[in-house]
């Protein structure tokens, strides 16, 4: 595409704003309906325009399209007042830029375990703040991928993506085999090579015990706070591995027990 | 206090319910005006029983007050229907249940030090959520005490009760010196034998290496997302530290860096 300009828009009604329009109805989620994702402040785009999410139209206040100036020069830019993107919006969103991309094709998860050397694997993780967590922390602490496994929620919600910093954009992420879960997504794993480690509290080996003396390749499940993993995936894992906790009853949050077990394997 | 029977609550204006009143006004933090701590859903208030905040009042729904019973015998227990507490606090609070108690004296920041191996210094953490995500890591992950320096928020408002699940009523907390920081703040940790390692991106070693050896006594510094440490601070502490990172620009969450700089602590 060739260099675009900057549109200056005084009208909620305008059409090149529909992608970003009524985001206030999370529970019809706009996004989904649309095909969109929405990537929201200066450093979440930033990410966006450096990943396979291509955006097709930004809209933002004009100090914050000033920030991305030369960073974003073939999407159309939408230069709206404060009020006229709350208007659109549904809502004062106090970061002043969104950026709107089509959802490409999914990426096949045996493509992403032939270069993975350490990854996540998800089971029924259904909050977006803990998924968000998850791939920043992954992104941090040198996870390859995120594998989905059955009834999470979608990394690509406006608020996951937010909370991530923008890294489920860049984190690559794909489904594993949502039928005969655990044993099949669990064997896609075992073919690539990879040792499961089930984290849990009730683990029979600390997490630096089951990846002690460098394992080739280590896929890290882990399951919703408060449940944790099922039983059937946690019997189904190489190996069940626990953080070394002291005082109280409560096992970390989710995000934080991947970062610690992220940390060991990166340290060995 | 002997035995309290539970008294059902049929008049939102009951004075008995006072501590409870119009929570959603959290601009003119109603419980800092009346002294007191609250602690919401049944595992916190489980917590706060246990801890140095004496509840005189429980306020909760027929199927919270149950799996409280045999717990708070000695508390006056007042039992109101969902739709009468949202009345009294001003919004739906689906955990059912809170309790309210006094809050206590500080403590001293010498007195932890003196029984402390291992402890958090906060300078300008202020979001709630943060701040309570810390103890609750700390509470995990062998902190025996957070000091408060300058610029902080208030470890007992609600929300920071809540996401700690009830750890700042139990991970024991006190102010430093807020005059002469950081000199005299770092000069109570150094009588007291203390390392201080700043946590910071840009430090000189790994937070392996700094407190490789297990030295007998470690205060880890943490500042606020964003901005973190000042530069008076970080130049204060015996060492900068940093968590080893892959890809991209992000520090993790302040919370986060906290848990795993904790995690390589107790490893030692």
């Amino acid at each position: 595409m060739p260099a675009q300009p900057i549109y200056p828009i005084r009208d909620a009604d305008d059409p090149r704003l529909s992608d970003f329009r009524d985001l206030s109805a999370a529970d019809k989620r706009p996004d989904l309906a649309r095909g969109v994702v929405l990537a929201e402040g200066v450093p979440v785009v930033e990410r966006m325009l450096a990943s396979r999410f291509v955006p097709h139209a930004i809209m933002g206040v004009e100090s914050k399209l000033a920030r991305l100036e030369g960073l974003a020069l073939d999407v159309p830019r939408y230069l709206v007042t404060a009020d006229l993107m709350a208007r659109v919006v549904g809502f004062h969103l106090n970061r002043g830029v969104l950026a709107a991309a089509r959802r490409p094709a999914p990426l096949e998860a045996g493509e992403l375990l032939d270069g993975a050397r350490t990854v996540v694997v998800l089971e029924g993780v259904n909050d977006h703040e803990n998924l968000g967590s998850i791939f920043r922390n992954g992104a941090g602490l040198s996870a390859d991928a995120v594998l989905f496994g059955p009834r999470c929620s979608d990394p690509l919600y406006r608020r996951a993506v937010r909370v991530s910093m923008g890294h489920v954009l860049l984190v690559p992420f794909a489904h594993l085999p949502a039928s005969g879960w655990p044993a099949e997504g669990l064997g896609v794993l075992a073919e690539h090579g990879f040792r499961t480690v089930a984290l849990t509290p009730s683990g029979e080996a600390t997490v630096a015990e089951a990846v002690a003396g460098g394992p080739s390749r280590v896929a890290y499940l882990v399951g919703a706070e408060g449940p944790g993993l099922t039983p059937e995936t946690m019997a189904a894992a190489d190996v069940r591995a626990r953080i070394p906790m002291s005082r109280g009853t409560d096992s970390l949050n989710v995000a934080t027990a991947a970062a610690l077990a992220l940390y060991e394997r990166a340290r060995t």
